[in-house]
């Protein structure tokens, strides 16, 4: 950890109380500098980011937390008031920098950066704007970590995912961008909390562009392992397809919702993405719905478009995409959100 | 959990559905309307409150978690925002609402509003002020929750860990005041930072009045059982005073600092109240400094007051303060403290 | 926990310091005798009590457990065993005594106590020796634990659960056979490993009777939301009826290979118990397959017989079962374990 | 994980399915072949070595587990017991050989494997043969993790740590016994059970040779950070030597009353070793007392002997030594030990 100033204040006794505890052992190494335990890099300290430093902590994914922002004030309290709570966690070392030098070394690299809009900016200003704060963001942070993965959760997430794949240079597999996995926790919880089920054993994906234009798997939905929509076919139960598109529409809209009630998201996206880092840094090999390079993909030939679909996450960042089989209109949806993002990324000039 | 509007605007279907999914088995009980799960009520949902309630959460310590607040709007969005991670987390049942009728059959009730300082308010106008809005919040606690623990966050401390005790007529082991239980984790964190060891191997107590005049127990530091001052001692390594004062001093400013930093504490606190949780709620029988009701130890007799002394925790609240000797400095610190406090407690004519 | 020979042969000083080392607070309530946490009880301290025991004490799931075993040196050895480590884990007060007073106050008591096959002996033989095991068993558990869920265990476990249900007088929510929820666990894991994705990704249920004659639901297996048959005729992929009744027969087989191999199974089931566990316990309302009262669904109108059904679990014990389709062949196959079960029940005299 | 014969017979159905299923995005690394994870091998899987296995599997503390042992079938069974259990468990790769070449690439390998004391053999004679034994255990783990942290579990283990020592050639920070950890665990368990206090708040060592020789260091012991025989003092409790030699002496009498109880010993040291993996590879820093070179540390001048000292532990294995201050009678019982160790080391011939 990086001493404080108040505790190197104390005076150089620290030091020589250090020396008096402790004795070194005989024929030992010397101390090794070979990096050996498990890093994140957070970018960006606001209420997003620290949703996910904090998750991070507490579920104790990382032997090494790396936080960085532009405001020193700001990144100095946070963690100094995470580092004060030493005493009811297991170690991690937690460090903050202005300097991405801080970040050297890290296996994961968390970007949650992002301009505001200004009012009156049309989208497209604002995107340049993200565009050019990561051009200042995204090559330090691959030169201090060459192998480390970029998991992208700023908005717009799939452009932004895009433009950090370029920026870093890495292969595809270790750029990946938080995408759909929040939406589809989201989802998971509605459908959870109507039948009085636990989530967890709720299955329910939604795929595609982050945002308005999301699309909702309706095939893959089961509950406890039983297909719900075979289910309800079985039963004779008759459904509405406008009930399934409610459910969908209460989804895109629970982010407004949360914004417009308390100002802004932070514990979902915190918990989605703590989610996120643990499959990837303990090689879980389980499959989330997160944007990745989908060229190739449901005939997305058009050009190198990131979008949402069920990836296997593990060690080596994107493992494979589930090959699900979507329905002609679920293939119609996804290839106009890929359009209209190639349309965005041609204005950009990368 | 409460319906949130969005899901019970699903339509009438979500009822059938549930009950076409799930049948009932033979010969079984009537729905059980006994409460045989764990319920934490958090009242404020600022800064502190959620940072707590998020903790709570993410370490499984509730079946149940109510939400309190009079900012309804806030209130809502900050409901909803846990709940999304429903999926990422074991089902815990998420409540909120500005009716303490939500809090009914809490075990414990944690409480972190209070009033904020106006531009040239006297301390104790504001005192005043919070104990007016205790008087609306503590009674319906006890109300609905007569069996409770109440576990008191809110500024200063101590003495309104008291009004709430007055207010609650609950026996003295079950009103509880968050004390120096922070303050202790930042003395060991700043002892372990200095000697680059595990902040848990570090026992270090500070206790008496939170804030200012709080009183560091030199003779309890030790380091992996080795008590430091004799270590020191032994090993014939001189220290100054002056160097231990220093870290006290350190562990005090270390609040304004992050104040003045971030603009409040959140995350610390958080872990702090949590760690308290789990002692009351899994009976942990642990050790903490928490601010109790401390009248007729070390010579407090003068009358009602609460202050952080080394308490056993468990599930019936305050299960007895560790009779720790302290040197005759010590013991008139405290001492003057018991006295600043029931200076104030005078005032405000309970 | 119950003082050990050791511990109170240390001298009545023991007594003398704990006094002198707590003092009480003033206006406290008297001691409680209000049971407020959770207790767990295990019947049997084999390989399978033990390895159940030890994974419920190191996730956490038991404020108390209580071991039960007609071996007193076998059992006080392993009391010991488990108490030794408590430095290493979150208190849980342990207990154990061959008399059924120490399960008073159980939420949840796991049977797995259970007669060995003798040379020769019948099948039938076997089993009456069984219940008349459990007739010395059953009966003081339900007396000192009147509220508490029956989880058992112990083979044949459907017949085993039934003689339970009828000996305890329980309504029939809270009486649970173990079933094929560890079948349906080596199901999950062939499959899972024959794909090299994360086992908790593949939804994949065995029900019916728990052994040879279990009915694997082809129709209900899905990887991470994908569900597989669908997938392959989408897919046009062409597949071998055999294949898949391979991995239902390697399911089969795998608890004797088991056996063969080591002499007994211990540790998955240790796990699927404690599993179960933490679904009634924390009112995780998952859906397991288990075995319950089964009259009624699926045409079995014969008479009242336990088999294994997706079943949502709960604090209240068994809160629905899932109504799933199933083929007609499945349903024959259901029918008959009935019958067969049903027949031998008829031999028991109950 | 290795393909299990029952697996693998599943036809090559298998490995088309996976193919199908997931697609590779474009773009991508090659398949890395660089080692990321946490690797933990445990040599032996008596009860012992199967209790250390299956509580880091529960506890998460790797992303790899390997089983050695030379009796294959037992193995097999063991690591199929384990791997059946995945559904309920974070994913962790299992693998299990009679090859050492299994083990490659560990972080940290557990050797639980010895001889068994045959009718009549001396403890010289049982002790060459399990010199014997290691021989053929050390070499192959030092050659293919050779960077890896050696803990010798099996007894002798003062002498075997040694012995390991010697025949890896590692620096001596990567060779550790696990010594008197569970010691002091049986002890603090004894000293929290006395004052009903829960154990994690009790700090209390016992060092020097693991087994009936073994010193208690009194002036270390504080309960929640109160020494204990300062308290006594100033509390003018009078307190008979003889009481706390009664403490060491259930502490030394417990391991030998759980075998002559449950014929073995198996839950506690399980819970102890995890506990000393976790500190190691989680880089904890933590203070233990485990069997270290101690060469140089209270006049132990001799020779070469591992000793258990208190030792802060990392990712670098021993990080240094607490240089904490005993009396010269436990001075002298620590050299004592030492002579006696290296006596019988001189008559093994390494």
């Amino acid at each position: 950890m990086q001493k404080s100033p108040s505790a190197s204040s104390l005076g150089p006794g620290g030091l020589d109380l250090a020396q008096a505890f402790f004795k070194p052992i005989q024929n030992c190494d010397p101390p090794s500098s070979t990096k050996r335990h498990t890093k994140i890099s957070v970018i960006g300290v606001g209420n997003v980011g620290m949703a996910i430093a904090q998750t991070i902590l507490t579920q104790d994914l990382a032997d090494e937390l790396a936080l960085v922002d532009a405001k020193s004030d700001k990144l100095r309290g946070e963690m100094l008031d995470l580092q004060h709570a030493a005493a009811f966690l297991p170690r991690t070392k937690i460090n903050a920098s202005v300097d991405y030098s801080v970040t050297a070394g890290s296996d994961l690299c968390i970007v949650t950066a992002g301009a505001r809009q200004n009012p009156g900016e049309s989208r497209l200003n604002l995107l340049q704007r993200n565009v050019a704060l990561f051009s200042n963001i995204i090559p330090p942070l691959a030169k201090y970590s060459p192998d480390s993965i970029l998991l992208i959760v700023s908005n717009p997430v799939d452009v932004l995912t895009y433009v950090s794949w370029k920026l870093s240079g890495f292969p595809s597999n270790r750029v990946i961008g938080s995408g759909t996995n929040l939406d589809s926790s989201r989802f998971r919880f509605l459908i959870a909390d109507h039948l009085d089920v636990n989530a967890q054993d709720v299955q329910a994906f939604i795929v595609g562009e982050h945002g308005d234009s999301s699309v909702a798997l309706w095939s893959s939905i089961s509950i406890g392992g039983v297909p719900v929509l075979s289910f309800l076919k079985n039963q004779q139960i008759a459904y509405e397809k406008q009930t399934l598109e409610n459910i969908h529409k209460a989804v895109v809209e629970s982010a407004y919702e949360v914004i417009s009630l308390k100002g802004y998201t932070s514990w979902a996206i915190g918990y989605s993405v703590a989610n996120l880092a643990r499959s990837l840094l303990r090689d879980q090999r389980k499959i989330h719905p997160v944007s990745v390079l989908a060229k190739g993909f449901y005939g997305i030939d058009g050009g190198e478009v990131f979008l949402s679909l069920p990836a296997q996450l593990g060690r080596g960042g994107v493992l494979g995409v589930t090959n699900i089989h979507l329905t002609d209109e679920e293939v119609q949806r996804l290839r106009k959100s890929a359009e209209t993002i190639l349309e965005v990324q041609s204005q950009l000039g990368l």
